[in-house]
């Protein structure tokens, strides 16, 4: 089954707007193991046209982002009806749908939005409740050119999201048979995309009927797997016996999601003291919810005075090693478990750049200080030489993962 | 001149990696005057034939992203040569650039490696400091089967883009004769894109040569507008005399970087304390290269107690006026400007969600507080009903805002 997507929209060729419809259509058809054999993009308007009927051409399945809003340049409707054939038409559910949408509000509905209840004939209007635009299914086979089923969507994430969920992905799913298939994302954090190359890309490659692919952040990568069960069986088992330990989720979970979920399990609190990553580690925990139960305390202590009369850091231990020393990285995690009366405490102290390295310290030289309640304080050196941007992430990473195998330490071995 | 790109990638396809090419070369083209025509994208290996020939057929200038690595998938030169019925011939000063590349890091080069110095007989190989892959350059009119210039750029973004700069825009400059042209980004704060169709859009639309385009971010508007130097004054005295008291910066600098910036020139320091943005707005301040000669000390006072034991907000307070009040931001603005000895402090408290909303104060709701060493302490409430992660940006943002709007109302006053 060839599927297309045909994003439209000017403001996708300007530079103004990152296309994100592409990638996360493209993963979640992957999860269904569909695959998309080619994606177009095309300012809003006329020029629609050429492409789309360029698509239909080539595509069975062809999925259309944007344009269906109520101002003139919005033309998708228009020109789908004119490329297929048919004629456009008042569906009477989209126009009741679209009243109340603007009723429950309290707000005026205007003319122009008359023209979103309009489909071209036979197709099904996919309901929107999220936005005024209603989507629209035509089926393979309504009008006697094309046998390919063309789906339009709104342009806004929120609208085309679950529209797509609900309404387009059980729709591929029938239509292309394959719903034995499953999907799995295994996140690791520690190793990078070439460490799978080395270790085990060649044996999943033997495994029949899996596909899998790799998406690697920094400090992180994502390995994709979709297949029939036991193809997936086989391919974590693999995968796991040599990187268990680098393991973070097997759904998804960010690694502070996963963080906060071990705190949360084990009655555990966190605080953290930055320097380096100025608030990132902290920023990253409270982007998941419940992070209030389990973490408390974060000291910003950009400033050396502020490592000093915030944590207890010694002037003399600054004077003496610098403020990138293991010393100074583990006076902090102490002082910050001691302030914040926290279970754990997470340090990092680092030097972001573009000034301030030296040669002993380069740019991108970073200490990670952990203490724990039962008083043990140890830090630990890495260096990523980057962007401030960048680096900062790869030492948050870090940070977060060093608590995250504090807290499995406390009761198993690291490798399993 | 009809420009269209070419993205080709499986992992672009899978969901794995988001197509950030686009927007970057639509942005870059569309301040020398140019726009994209079509974007497509295509899976690695023989498919980019199809898309490759079809373009060919439509564009003036075709560029193609990726697969010019040394690997079996990667035959974006190979496939070029095919379609323009061009020789692959070696490029003598592509190996020798290449060589060099393997020596001065010390390693081997890969037999592999080879075929990266081919390139289709006639084109121009364009030099890659930062990478292993050269570029191509195929003249319009070598071949007899099309006129269309097409340049071949690696996917790797920190190769890429130094290349394009470099070699494919002076290039496309000169093709386009389109020189004249300016552009500028007037960043804005505190106002939507709907502010501007209400307000001067239909008076941009007058200006003769002007073209301009929103990008609408989070509790940030970006206008860019690019024309003859004329419309762009024109064009920006008109937006200015409505919104300059909303300007962050007409050269694109961010919110952050601005407020580095002011307190820089100001020779102020700056403290944060922070509830529910969690290190948000420390974390925005220090991306900023020379944050630390303005910002010494961050507050992440999460929980009720740290807001006490390090900002010294009353637990009385607390108690009768909850953490999400105009008491408490003030009393942590105050703490924290205290407590750090800087010139200015700001404070949040607000409620992310998804839990923690009550009818009086719904999830959303977040107090800002501004407190400044002439014992100034103020505060203001905002309500961004959005998910966890908007909520956090859009609080942060305002924050910053209060603090530019600090700075500047110091030596003049707000609106100009």
């Amino acid at each position: 089954m060839r599927i297309e997507i045909l994003n439209t929209g000017t403001e996708l060729m300007l530079g103004t707007t990152v296309n994100t419809h592409a990638a996360w259509l493209g993963g979640e058809l992957f999860k269904l193991g569909l695959h998309v054999a080619r994606q177009t993009t095309v300012p809003d308007g006329e020029t629609i046209r050429d492409a789309m009927g360029e698509a239909l051409e080539r595509a069975d399945v062809l999925i259309v982002t944007g344009g269906l809003g109520p101002t003139s340049d919005d033309l998708t409707r228009e020109i789908t009806a004119a490329v297929l054939g048919l004629d456009l038409v008042e569906d009477a559910a989209a126009l009741r749908s679209m009243r109340e949408f603007f009723a429950v509000r309290g707000r005026p509905m205007a003319e122009s939005n008359l023209k979103q209840a309009l489909a071209p004939a036979g197709a099904v209007v996919l309901p929107n409740p999220n936005g005024t635009a209603p989507g629209v299914y035509v089926p393979p086979g309504l009008n006697g050119r094309t046998n390919c089923a063309v789906f339009l969507l709104p342009g806004p994430p929120r609208e085309l999201q679950p529209m797509a969920e609900t309404e387009v992905f059980p729709q591929l799913r029938a239509m292309s048979g394959v719903s034995a298939l499953t999907a799995l994302e295994l996140k690791f954090t520690g190793i990078g995309e070439s460490d799978f190359h080395q270790g085990v890309d060649a044996r999943l490659a033997d495994i029949t009927g899996l596909e899998y692919g790799y998406c690697a952040h920094i400090g992180e990568v994502d390995l994709r797997l979709i297949g029939p069960p036991d193809a997936l069986a086989c391919a974590r088992a693999l995968v796991l016996e040599k990187f268990r330990e680098f393991l973070v989720s097997e759904d998804g979970t960010s690694l502070e999601a996963t963080v906060v979920r071990l705190l949360t399990e084990n009655r555990l609190t966190l605080a953290t003291a930055e320097s380096c990553t100025g608030g990132l580690i902290s920023n990253r925990i409270t982007d998941v919810p419940g992070a209030s139960a389990v973490f408390t305390h974060g000291f910003v202590t950009y400033a050396n005075a502020a490592k000093t009369s915030l944590l207890g850091v010694s002037q003399a231990e600054l004077a003496t090693h610098g403020a990138v020393s293991e010393t100074v990285a583990c006076q902090m995690a102490a002082g910050a478990l001691c302030a914040s009366g926290a279970d754990i405490a997470v340090a990092v102290t680092g030097i972001a750049g573009p000034d301030g390295g030296m040669p002993e310290k380069p740019v991108g030289t970073a200490w990670i200080g952990l203490a724990t309640r039962d008083g043990a304080v140890t830090a630990f050196k890495v260096f990523h030489p980057r962007n401030r941007h960048d680096f900062k992430l790869a030492v948050s990473q870090a940070a977060l993962e060093a608590v995250r195998r504090c807290i499995i330490s406390r009761k198993q071995p690291v490798t399993g």
